[in-house]
């Protein structure tokens, strides 16, 4: 695209476009998934989730983990984010799949900040 | 795209992908440019600056206007963001070009949004 700016990411920002499609991994070097896009509310701008894509084949029966975005530590040697996070406890989170969204309410925020050990702060 | 997600946005929250690339007009109905991307911390998840596209042809030209996120609000029934804003104002405001990506420091955050009247709470 010739409308693409290279400034991406500052030491203290990163741009919204750039975290999109990033790889995410966990600790052992395990390949997560990527992040999908990222939940923002309206009114104060603050970052909610980062939402994860696992699973599925070629973007097919993809499976949405929304994430706290508190978790996610990008990692410039990998190129992606790391989260400390087993395989086996990420199969067992929070999950959507396409057209059943979850409301994003104070329940659900709970519920999910929980699973990660999270205080959900909103 | 197959692994589109329909919910996009909530009433409390909006999809990162749905901020990029929206249209932002003024109160005379305006049209000021769309949403190119946004600025994160990376640390505590705060979007401090919604970056707005404006000028050039095809892409070729434009200028990036970092505007303070709480003075956008979205509008459904323009299907879009709507800011109190003349356009004679947005003309002189800071912006850069493509390859002049500013530091996006503390002094850059005082004058932005400064200029729009908004006190940089960061």
């Amino acid at each position: 695209m010739v409308d693409t700016i290279e400034t991406d990411e500052t030491s203290r920002l990163i741009a919204s476009n750039k975290v999109e499609g990033t790889a995410v991994y966990n600790r052992q070097n395990e390949r997560l998934g990527s992040i999908y896009n990222f939940m923002v509310d309206k009114k104060n701008g603050q970052v909610e989730y980062a939402v994860l894509q696992f699973g599925g084949f070629l973007g097919i029966g993809n499976d949405y983990y929304p994430l706290p975005w508190s978790i996610l530590s990008y990692d410039t040697s990998q190129g992606g984010y790391v989260i400390d996070l087993d395989k086996d406890v990420l199969e067992q989170a929070p999950r959507y799949s396409a057209g059943n969204e979850p409301a994003y309410d104070k329940n659900y925020g709970n519920s999910v900040y929980d699973y990660y050990g999270v205080t959900y702060p909103y």
